[in-house]
């Protein structure tokens, strides 16, 4: 139990020991996934019994993390699995209630990291769930048949349309403040101001009233888009799917069958995870992750047919999904590590290829759904709390969409020439178009706009350099890497770099790069992650809310809590 | 001592009971402000024996809020004793340090509440240095002749331009992270990013990096604007103040010789603070401050002339000072208080007439200086962590200006028609052109455009209803106030608000407000006060920094800190 937790880390439950975000339809407990030619319905129908940790139920269709791994690997299927569903309706398989919103038990007994990740994540899969309507147009709409309250309606704000049933008691609420001296963990707050545009007063009004608010003035306050009466719901809700579906622009049948997400191979050791395109090296003494990504072993496939024919084995599909499982496995599991050190290892042309191989299909929607995923993965990285670094040495392969990763980092350290007693030839980098829009930053940027904020000029000599080979004095000349150094330097500077950052305050550091990565504009999903979250990470740390006497912890006890009433 | 603080609250200085934000030059202890023509120097030599708090003394020009509020001071009496003057050097009076930031000593023995005070108050200050050049067109350079580390870099980046002498010591720097395992507290991070547009890596190592960086690279990284070696220094920096004056578009001479802003008369009760214009009114046992602001008691004057003759009575002017200084009062002084009920009394035509000759006015100096004050003070009220509320009844004033008192506040309430045994006529309130454009918020907008951020419609219908008296049913038509309620449910509605908010969670509501009253765009003194404060809340909490342990209680003690090592 560590001086900054009022609780002890909670075992996992059915004796596991790590928290694994991998599955599948078959073994969902919590989430039904019907297709019905092109719509969707996600069932939500929660296992009270089938929690992530020990300790708590999950009644009312609350939620913990496991919950959320489910839909947020639902969300990944109707992509890749399902390309002909243009439409999809989230809704409760319980009666009377549709969410009652994260577990109230899971977290007042939740470590502080904890509740950060669990709020971080569940982000990440509603933002994927908007991501899903903007750029795949498959649409959603949240059919809310009872109460949706805190993270049920945040849940619903995710939704493109969100309809609640009249009948006198169903209604949407966020009772964070009044019931539990926190706040909406999952966007709501800014969903509520930024995305529904309810006006500042009638938030107010909102976020303070525990019951929420039902019927015509939830749609007058444009909390909802719409109530209908019981008796019509169910074909309401029906008919405003098809019409969804209809208007979508999302490939229909002729998008044929999708692929399968097969399951990852993977094997965990003490130090470590393997997959066959990433290799997770766990330093624990120095607290560092080296996870270094492999470039493809053959070129990419002779036509798009080719590329489906490949499904979850296709190249840059294969490795996104194992580097967002270790980036996951390392931000969950992982909590000592202090800094990420990206590497990578191939041949920096034959990953062009598989840039220039996606160009030209992107109209496909398979090449598109691939790219949103590096979209995706790369935003989790940027997101991801520990210190980012990426090693470029020979042998190297950061070409195009791998080249993110050096621009997502922290700082990029590049090798001058060879190393001593190593036949590689000299480490190269180089870009590709995908590295001019492809990949936008939270805040909607490119890395590299957003790196050269200053200097768009910068980005220009960046373009017209793609698809050449930048040796290290070209690239530090460019403003791609941080330093370029030679084998003399190399060990002893990247060495105090590291043992540096782990020296430093886990905290500070958080704050310091919270700041520092996302300059410029600002959009729903940076407040999101900026403003709300920071605001919560402070509030998840007041006694008010986790003390003893606290609300969070007196939930339930009927013992009402005691507050320090300064205002701060 | 309470629970949410590691350290009991410090006494005042000389016995005083409360921090005043009231003074002038001649008691300044820490500045100089000199006058040479169209050129301004603000000489910076701390008076290390004259803190505010006992307990630490300001060696080094490092500073505490007593500082502050004189700089904050000074600025003010440049943009109205001194309309001649079009540029300002920043600099020290003392040997080899420009200023060493905020002193480690107070901010290790300060509470929460006042950490997060003092910072508030400093990043407004300096947004008032950057609002007096962007909108007065008073140019800032910062002239920095030895070292300026954490909030003396931060005060040095408020300025237009940061002029560093070369001598092989002289540095700049943001030493908190390795330090003191804090963020740099006032604005530092996001104008690295945002306004030098330091590029992110760049600023990873400048902000690790606890000596900072000096000459040559301190151009190149963006970090300063000039490196000059020291004998030439003093010329290159009155050279540059001339040119900046040359090219102000302020008034110069012509503008007369401004406005004495004389001391406020105000008188401290246990229940409150009365001024001729403003009343504060403390019920301590239900934690409410209720500030009655008054109108007018004599129509404008008949000219500008007349106005200046008026000078620091003119009552627009008279009214915005006496609010601020309130505010400050109940912020810094009055922590327990829970919410704010804003009031009025006048005659709303009376105050459209003021409005109405300062837009007549409004290419006159002091009518413009006075509307920017308005602004500023206005977005301190936005920035107040206490609940806001105006209630709005037969007798009150809020027309043109004091109508964004109610667009300012988490809710409104208004009177239908009139109270039983009161003669006065029902409640009206009254739009003017200033409610459009003058005053905007953080975020950029007006508070109209922000509170109809669905709607721009209703800001259309808002401004087609200027200069009328708008009755209860029509303001709440309109969508100007949150709820109209007569005579008989009004005093039971607005006590059970009242109490409402009390019974909260004083942090949760905090939070909550910081995200529902600034929907829509992200400025970057929006992101000062969101993003950036609020993660430094987060830290200002955390063990790793206040803990016996931590950082900031260690530092100075010969004791490294010991840190959880987990990453959040």
């Amino acid at each position: 139990m560590s001086e900054t937790d009022h609780v002890a880390p909670r075992p996992l439950a059915n004796g596991k020991s790590r928290i694994d975000f991998q599955t599948d339809p078959s073994r969902y407990r919590h989430w039904k996934l019907n297709i019905d030619d092109d719509v969707a319905t996600l069932l939500m129908d929660v296992d009270e019994k089938a929690t992530l940790f020990e300790g708590y139920e999950l009644k009312l269709n609350s939620y913990d993390l496991g919950v959320d791994i489910e839909l947020a690997d639902a969300i990944e299927r109707l992509r890749f699995e399902h390309p002909q569903v243009r439409a999809v309706v989230i809704r409760s398989g319980k009666p009377r209630v549709f969410c009652a919103g994260a577990n109230i038990r899971m977290l007042a007994g939740a470590t502080h990291a904890h509740k950060v990740n669990f709020c971080k994540f569940t982000n990440e899969t509603r933002n994927g769930i908007e991501d899903l309507s903007e750029h795949s147009g498959l649409k959603s709409i949240c059919a809310i048949n009872g109460t949706a309250a805190g993270g049920g309606y945040e849940l619903a704000l995710a939704a493109d349309y969100i309809m609640l049933v009249d009948d006198g008691s169903s209604s949407v609420s966020l009772p964070e403040l009044p019931l539990l001296a926190v706040l909406p963990g999952t966007g709501g707050l800014t969903r509520v101001a930024d995305k529904r545009k309810v006006r500042r007063d009638h938030a107010d009004v909102f976020c303070t009233t525990e019951e929420g608010v039902k019927g015509k003035r939830a749609v007058e306050w444009r909390l909802v888009d719409a109530v209908v009466p019981g008796s019509k719901f169910d074909d309401a809700v029906a008919a405003r799917a098809k019409d969804f579906a209809a208007a979508s622009p999302r490939n229909g049948a002729s998008a044929g069958q999708g692929i399968k997400l097969t399951p990852l191979t993977r094997s965990f050791s003490a130090d470590g995870v393997e997959y066959p395109l990433v290799s997770v090296e766990l330093n624990r003494a120095a607290r560092i992750a080296t996870v270094t990504v492999r470039g493809p072993a053959a070129p990419p496939p002779a036509s798009a047919d080719a590329m489906v024919a490949l499904g979850a084995g296709f190249w840059p599909l294969a490795l996104a999904r194992e580097l967002d499982d270790a980036i996951l496995n390392i931000r969950l599991n992982e909590l000592d590590v202090a800094a990420i050190v990206f590497k990578s290892a191939g041949e920096p042309a034959a990953a062009l290829a598989y840039d220039r191989f996606l160009e030209a299909n992107k109209s496909h929607w398979l090449a598109r759904e691939i790219r949103h995923l590096w979209k995706r993965v790369l935003k989790r990285v940027d997101l991801t709390s520990r210190s980012l670094v990426t090693l470029i040495e020979p042998g190297s392969c950061f070409a195009g969409t791998l080249a993110e990763l050096p621009f997502a980092s922290d700082r990029s350290y590049m090798l001058i020439g060879t190393r001593g007693g190593d036949n590689k030839p000299p480490a190269a980098i180089a870009l590709s178009d995908v590295n001019f829009g492809a990949y936008p930053m939270s805040n909607g940027l490119t890395r590299l706009a957003c790196r050269f904020l200053a200097d768009p000029a910068a980005v220009d000599a960046a373009k017209a350099a793609r698809e050449k080979m930048l040796d290290a004095e070209t690239a530090e000349r460019l403003g791609l890497i941080t330093f370029a150094r030679d084998d003399i330097d190399w060990d002893d500077e990247v060495r105090v770099f590291l043992e540096e950052r782990a020296s430093f305050s886990p905290d500070a550091l958080t704050g310091m790069e919270a700041n520092l990565r996302f300059a410029g504009p600002e959009t729903m999903e940076s407040k999101i992650f900026a403003r709300l979250t920071a605001w919560q990470n402070w509030i998840f740390q007041r006694p008010n809310a986790i003390g003893d006497e606290g609300a969070l912890r007196r939930y339930g006890t009927g013992q009402k809590p005691v507050f320090d009433t300064k205002r701060v």
